[in-house]
């Protein structure tokens, strides 16, 4: 059969007219086309490699849009964009204004939800069933969740829900054993028995021909059948995890099966209230490095060689940000027996497998649970230990209440290491970590910080460790720091300590992190024009080091603050709020970070040019500054 | 039985040499006692009275603190406190500076976690459990959860890892069969047939037997049945939900029997691995008002007369907000389909009683579960309906990431409600509403108002749900309005607008919602002084009403913002930002607000004052801003 032109496909209508051969062509073009362009351009191959034949046999039983599919997390919906013709925008999957690695409402009218953070499909589902039924529609609502995904908290909720409202809905529940690293968790456990139901459901049968044998035993035992066979009818279904919350439960049906997944689908459409259809499916199937993965370094990549696989690694100058933290933590946790690592789900992303083989004891992966895992942190803080909870900062967002109502006014001692903080690039809006310090600061007793480089960095995590007055939080970037020498010895940072990077007396540049370059080249830059701009290295977001602050305002020179992160609430505001309450009300204060809209997908340096957040526009911006503060004092004089 | 002196009580030690009569004279005691002490100062009554039997036979079977007791959600600590030596403070409950309505780390060593939200005790005790496995301590955890907070999306995360890490510890299930207001979901459902399993454990000896009978039939059928027995094996158990997810179920047992609490803590102790034990309580049990409540009005009371349990009502001049937000949405939803309305758990506290009875299609009580709620929502959004999402302030903090990624991601138009903000008072520091303005002013598309009145406050839900250009927050206090007169038709106020309330040419005092009030009483004082103080609605926290900003920073007078809420990224932090961000670098700018720590319980006035917001202390500031600002215009003349 000759390959088909994907590109050309419009809308996914003309599934319907396909033969099994056909389909079964198709999904093999639809995975040449995945392993291709994925080589040049990176993303999540693991997972749509999964779920070809689901998407395909998905679009053939509904009718999208009118029924609602919706994809849980989303990284899985390449084969869908493909399906709804996106095919020919795959060159620019991920890059800056180019097709978005997650659905997006405004790419088709096929992408009902959008989504990146996992475990939101069920309850934006019974949302749209709500909303349907209310409306007398009658349209079908699909949400497709991961097994990883039904973990998080929130799927939970819904299903409790959803179950007990018995509403219409198709939940396709699709299984690979695992999320982005192994599954852990008892549901997983759950699921693993129902994978071998067969053996239940035989267990079933030959159950019922039992009972029915009974009689010849006699009258007293045939009744006692009877009854047993009653009160345990609803005991004797192989999902029953899933019928106890109110769900009829379909599988597990071969989600590489056309024909399974056909009969299923076509089974669960006749079925009034919530289905739940068991689909277990092979993650990077296809392709062999990706089927070989057992860690999760196939669910997503940057481009790779096609022929062998290889990872194609940009240099980096200095070690992974987050490779660096965790094995400190690991160095520190040899000799200090309290400190103990939580993830939820990102053992791989965390790079903390070296510290969980040489550590197994205190090493918890508690899966996707942000919520469980900040909370769990707390309680062992609680009982004396020194938890470093490792989550990205967008992640973080889910444990915002237990971050405040559990850690932050308890007072205790966790040490919070929040990953991929600022711009993440190629993951876009719903993966950006640029909200935790507006909402962090806020909340009483956390410490936050953010080293210079890789080598603050370590003596970071040392001072974490060691600092016990309450929880404190070590922001570090996603990619790699920028290869300075490394001290041998850790020490540690004085708490609330800045540090002056460069002296300068016509202006201060007031910044940490990731954006500090951008400060030595904007001031590269003013100097070409005569103003002499100092450095501040403002590695404690919280508290501040009021004295060098104070000593900044004393000068009366304009502070420009820098921050990679949202301007509303963030570390430029604390400055402003910091210099009015200190009754320095006449102080030239300029703020540079991330306006009030979400930041799409694309590389980190595109990113921040197309928000203004350059070294040549810093410079401008210090300029106006300075032109602004002498005029005034011009006028003072 | 002579009545014990409760308050001789040091600690719970006694309690292992008392008998079973004293035991039932001890719990008769304790309920007289609170049902008098609480009629004086209100409090948790119905849950108190519920836990007495389960509290002393906890206190009996473990050792606390060595023993872990953990208290979720907390209010039903009273007991609890009785027995650990706090019951002479008891005429404090609730008061400022007095006795905590929820567990306190610094009031006795046997509150070895604090709570006040609910679904942390079982996240927090699988930290202490694993800090106590990593110490090689043998001590017991013993978390005490009730069936509501059970629903919460982090209670069945912990769930899930505690069961697959097979962790020793004891859950308490208190299961009285409400939370506040009776419960919803499928759990429930699973409890209910849990609650009648007798004949499920009967039906499961009686199928023993039947298999032990079965060689008789013949050799074929023996292996079947053998094979039955052994592929069944898991599923013959009552409480298959929990052992499904690893957890040994014993239950379910009287609340109130000391035997069989007795009896089913010791066999538990000696059990490995997590062990649930379902206990079944009567809430309010020995008060006739609080075991006759079906909707949760005896949840918790303020003072109550004790002869009769008639709630003592302080006069109230307006509405309660509650009501009148709650019942304004129920008449726009007469003539406007797309609205309804979710609530996670409070029909009661949010006074939507009368929507549901009205328009029960479109009403949802999801139970404890603020994630799915707010995602829900946005789901019912993105197809066109209008959903009123009203949470408490302080419980919105749980859907954080549901507002940031679901809601203001998607520019969704969902209405929420934002009930119990600002100070709530006798509920303390778990409750007060005050984070919301800091956390929500940073998501992008979101509008936020408050309301000066009850009057503002109707016609702002009409402004909400008229608004559709993405979601919008109304925010309301605790308690009543002020009594103003209220206009027959409802009408839309311009996003964004502010309004003076009075004009002054010396000073502005900007603020919105309750602080209003202290606003005009400032301003009298000033007036006494000759400043003649401005007065600003600011009632749209975010939109500002930029044109009215400019013309202040235009006039050059010093701005005092006020806000009952964190200072820190807060509603006056805004102002600065603004001033900056326009280049009024010069203006005199004081913010009033609530300072970096927890605000205790109390009531709300005597709070107010405990941190500096009194109308004396506001025209203190405004007075010292007039003067700072005069020296500085003087200086530039």
């Amino acid at each position: 059969m000759m390959a088909m032109d994907l590109t050309s496909i419009s809308d996914p209508s003309f599934l319907k007219d396909l033969s099994n051969d056909e389909l079964e062509a198709l999904a093999t073009d639809i995975r040449k086309f995945l392993i291709n362009e994925l080589s040049a351009t990176g993303g999540h191959i693991g997972p749509n490699l999964g779920v070809v034949e689901l998407t395909i046999a998905l679009h053939r039983a509904f009718d999208s849009p009118k029924d609602k599919i919706l994809w849980d997390v989303g990284h899985q919906a390449y084969v869908h964009k493909i399906l709804t013709g996106r095919a020919c925008d795959f060159a620019t999957l991920r890059q800056f204004k180019g097709l978005c690695g997650f659905p997006k409402r405004i790419e088709s009218e096929h992408d009902v939800w959008e989504t990146g953070h996992s475990s939101t499909s069920l309850s934006a589902a019974m949302g749209m069933a709500a909303a349907r039924d209310i409306k007398r529609m009658n349209n079908y609502v699909v949400p497709v969740i991961g097994d990883g995904a039904l973990t998080g908290g929130m799927a939970l909720e819904a299903l409790n829900h959803i179950g007990s409202e018995k509403t219409d809905m198709t939940v396709i529940l699709n299984d690979n054993e695992m999320s982005i690293a192994p599954n852990v968790g008892a549901l997983h456990n759950v699921l693993g028995r129902l994978r071998t139901a067969g053996k239940y459901n035989k267990a079933k049968d030959e159950l019922e021909l039992l009972l029915k044998k009974v009689p010849a035993v006699g009258g007293k035992l045939a009744a006692t059948a009877e009854r047993v066979k009653d009160s345990l009818k609803y005991l004797l279904v192989s999902g029953v995890f899933f019928e106890e919350l109110g769900f009829t439960y379909l599988g597990p049906v071969d989600g590489h099966s056309f024909e399974d997944l056909e009969s299923t689908l076509n089974y669960a459409k006749k079925m009034d209230g919530p289905v739940l259809v068991h689909v277990i499916t092979k993650k990077g199937k296809g392709f062999r490095p990706a089927e070989e993965d057992k860690v999760g370094t196939w669910h997503g990549t940057g481009p790779y060689k096609l022929e062998t696989g290889a990872l194609i690694k940009s240099p980096a100058a200095g070690p992974a940000w987050s490779a660096l933290i965790s094995e400190t933590v690991r160095k520190v946790a040899r000799t200090d027996r309290r400190v103990a690592a939580i993830t939820p789900a990102m053992p791989v992303g965390s790079k903390l497998e070296g510290f969980a083989s040489e550590f197994p004891d205190r090493m918890f992966d508690v899966g996707i649970a942000e919520q469980h895992a900040a909370t769990m942190a707390a309680g062992m803080a609680a009982e004396g230990m020194k938890p470093f909870l490792a989550i990205y900062s967008t992640f973080l967002q889910r444990a915002y209440d237990q971050m405040l109502h559990d850690i932050s006014r308890q007072n205790l001692n966790v040490f919070v290491g929040i990953d991929r903080a600022g711009l993440v690039g190629a993951d876009g809006e719903t993966h950006q970590g640029v909200f935790d310090i507006a909402f962090l600061r806020s909340m009483p007793n956390f410490t936050i910080m953010m080293p210079k480089d890789e080598n603050e960095g370590q003596h970071m995590v040392r001072t974490a460790i060691s600092y016990d007055s309450g929880p404190i939080a070590l922001r570090y970037p996603r990619g790699n720091g920028i290869g300075v020498p490394m001290d041998e010895e850790l020490r540690e940072i004085p708490i609330g300590s800045w540090e002056i990077l460069k002296e300068g007396k016509d202006a201060a540049i007031v910044t940490f992190g990731t954006t500090i370059p951008m400060a030595f080249a904007a001031a590269e830059r003013l100097a070409e024009k005569g103003i002499d701009a100092e450095i501040v290295n403002a590695r404690f977001i919280k508290p501040f080091d009021e004295e060098m602050l104070i000593s900044l305002l004393d000068r009366n020179i304009p502070i420009m603050t820098v921050e990679e992160a949202v301007l509303a609430g963030g570390f430029g505001s604390g400055v402003l709020e910091f210099a009015h309450d200190h009754g320095y009300h006449h102080s030239v204060i300029g703020r540079m970070g991330i306006p009030d809209h979400f930041i799409e997908h694309g590389n980190v340096g595109e990113l921040l040019k197309e928000i203004g957040m350059t070294d040549e526009n810093l410079a401008v911006r210090v300029e106006e500054l300075v032109g602004l503060s002498r005029e005034e004092r011009t006028k003072v004089l």
